[in-house]
């Protein structure tokens, strides 16, 4: 008896956490129930039941088929749903008159002919990109109404009638619902697109920290508690969140092509560019390949010892926290719609220290191959000298791998940054409020704690 | 005039292009004119004209909304409808009655709560994942049938009369909506899975083999011709197939859920492991990601020169090579459902290469830190030692990068084996003909040329 009840609580966990996660989803669940008993009201109230002349059905129909999570996707299936109904509705009726001139014979062959022709061409449309993108549900729609009027045998008269009244109930119903989806508690596309395109900057800024910080932690520890020898190491939870810019890309795309269809609202004018968060979104996912192999050189079984490691730990530590401050930096701007000088003065910290990061690669390498020169920095590095010179160069490539695997990351970063400031142009995102402070004040010192920022204050 | 004439020759010409890349797609819209062509003989003929009482609009309805590219997603869809079509009528006939018990009052109210509880509760259940995957599109009908039925008003035996005539022409459009997509040119969507999981191997091959050649190919008659310092080299066409695996996961989960509907076909029974393809994709995903980096190599401004590069072109293209037979000799029993032993063999192949090529790397280390030494290797070497002694460590630093990386993809090759192993075992594929025969035949030479491995023949 035990095992089916523990599923059956393990199931209402599991639906628990589903509307917890986004208690948003309870009340789109409310919003339905809500549209749905507004219709209901033209079945109980006498005067709305005479307006409709009983065919409520059909308004009852259409928010059961065109309700929605967000604004976008409503609107897109609402007026693909009208217009194509009208669409097709007034062709079959054409068709229809030019098969009841053709005389009663060939009338049927004709309206089959054409319904054969149309419902064939309608369906391959489907598998044309742009068609499936915007209109892939009209289509469908089009193809119903035209087969269920061509074929229906009345007579086009009682078809206008019929089709006046059906309108008007449809409308009807139409109109609550988009009523209802953008004036209680509406979730828009756009801003779910916004949201989770700068939502996802945070975490590969995260996880590329991570991944850096996973690299030159101290494994001996873990390995010595294990009491084996050393095996492939786990990233810890904040270095693996790239995982989940792998994997956004049909999200970025569904929304991109919703919000198309969705109003003005708040921040977001009716022609923002939503096609560029996409690019923002490739860009991001570009570097996150690089952070998956980066992560996999965190987890390899051939690592470098841990006295070479520090002579690169400190670069490639600051490195990656730069890194993550431009990323969180133009996660920002995203975020707030604004330009920073901020974000170019993080990827000059980055490039900087990216560059530094080069000089210690090339440094490290004169080291362990000619073991003295006349430089500055190997004299610096003196002390290692002969402790380096004793271990095989070999012991050393993982790091040297690492390494130039970190400095691409920064190279896709700064795609990602590309992308953001393409967005920023085309959205015309405005100047940061600090930014402009800064411009005023000029004389007066930058104070060392700005918001958002506090790794590198500028 | 010609800028719009242009436009629509282009628009017809992605219009061919998209009928040509797969006649499948033509074929599937007059599929779906033909059972709506079947459905119209429901108006046309008396005697089934008679049959149906005038309700063919149901059986064409059905077709234009059950009717999908899939066998699966056909299944999927008229089976959904039909169960939730009748648990969205019996539970709203319950309701009704019910109601009917609690005086004429109170009718309105228990109906429309009801409603809004059975609404709200389906529209939220479609945010489980489980419910998403399998039942989405049941749980749109069964809201719909719920509301139609629980509020239309209508007596209870006026509605099962009804609702007997509308099934028995539901029930025909679905048979004849199965009936054609299953017999005329049916498309699996088991067995797309099985052929884009197949294909994707296939380029996935490719494209590491390409990316080795692109490594170690000579840029220089390209730079020559520019005339300017080298750029970021392009990556071949070959190179480049590795980016459609990248994006396949959306297409791969699609396929799979809908491939469950299916029943036993071909090669295909019943509870053939499709969610097995799945993580083959998933193995698939995570090599093409090292491709990726793997690219970047290629792509990169820093090079090391050719005499140094020199030194691992061999084994490295040899390799890239072996790399490419494992995935080629993988595809290869993913399509026709055989187990071979050659893939072993050309898994063990690829491993002897992999360690070769990581002597060969501790060798080229040792040569570049110490100028000499007593192995036979650095002995073969020597004519290349005192060139070697002249160029810095750090220049030989992104071919060791890129050879590391080679690595870390035939380590990521090995899981998509173990994946695809996992595959052969629980989709219980046979013994390839070529290991029967040379089983029973063991003396006998195998020939040198088998077919399908032409680099590594066992």
């Amino acid at each position: 008896m035990a095992a089916p009840r523990d599923r059956v609580a393990a199931f209402g966990g599991m639906v628990w956490q589903v509307g917890a996660d986004d208690p948003r989803r309870m009340v789109h669940g409310l919003k339905v129930a809500l549209a749905l008993a507004l219709c209901s009201l033209f079945y109980y109230v006498h005067p709305l039941y005479d307006f409709t002349g009983g065919n409520a059905m059909w308004a009852v129909l259409t928010v059961v088929v065109v309700f929605e999570y967000t604004v976008g996707a409503c609107l897109y299936k609402g007026l693909n749903r009208a217009a194509a109904t009208l669409a097709g509705g007034a062709l079959a009726l054409g068709v229809h008159w030019v098969a009841s001139q053709s005389g009663k014979e060939l009338q049927p062959y004709v309206l089959t002919g054409s319904m054969f022709i149309m419902a064939a061409a309608a369906t391959f449309s489907r598998f044309i990109p742009t068609m499936k993108a915007k209109f892939d549900y009209g289509v469908t729609v089009f193809i119903l109404t035209y087969c269920l009027v061509s074929v229906s045998g009345y007579r086009a008269d009682e078809v206008v009638f019929m089709a006046q009244q059906r309108l008007t109930t449809i409308a009807i119903g139409a109109f609550i619902c988009f009523a209802v989806c953008t004036l209680v508690f509406p979730v828009w596309a756009g801003q779910e697109l916004h949201v989770l395109v700068a939502r996802n900057m945070d975490k590969l800024a995260a996880a590329a920290e991570g991944c850096v910080e996973d690299y030159f932690s101290d494994p001996a520890a873990v390995d010595a508690a294990a009491g084996e020898k050393p095996a492939r190491r786990a990233l810890s939870a904040k270095s693996q969140g790239y995982k989940q810019v792998l994997n956004a890309k049909a999200s970025e795309d569904s929304l991109a092509n919703l919000a198309k269809w969705e109003p003005g609202h708040g921040k977001f004018g009716f022609r923002h560019p939503y096609g560029q968060y996409q690019k923002v979104g490739a860009a991001m996912r570009c570097c996150a390949y690089c952070i998956d192999a980066l992560a996999a050189c965190v987890g390899s079984e051939a690592q470098t010892p841990a006295h070479i490691k520090k002579h690169l730990a400190g670069t490639c530590l600051a490195l990656g926290r730069h890194l993550a401050t431009v990323l969180r930096e133009a996660s920002g701007c995203v975020t707030s719609m604004t330009r920073s000088d901020r974000l170019g003065l993080a990827a000059a910290d980055m490039n900087a220290t990216a560059q530094e990061l080069r000089d210690k690669l090339r440094c490290l390498a004169t080291v362990l191959e000619e073991g003295e020169d006349g430089s500055p920095e190997a004299e610096q590095e003196h002390d290692a000298v002969t402790e380096l010179r004793t271990s095989p160069l070999m012991e050393a490539l993982p790091l040297f791998s690492a390494a130039s695997m970190l400095l691409e990351v920064c190279a896709r970063a700064e795609l990602v940054i590309g992308a953001v400031e393409t967005l920023a142009t085309t959205a015309r995102f405005k100047k940061a409020d600090h930014d402009e402070k800064a411009a005023l004040d000029t004389e007066a010192p930058v104070p060392a704690a700005s918001a958002g920022n506090p790794v590198d204050a500028h």
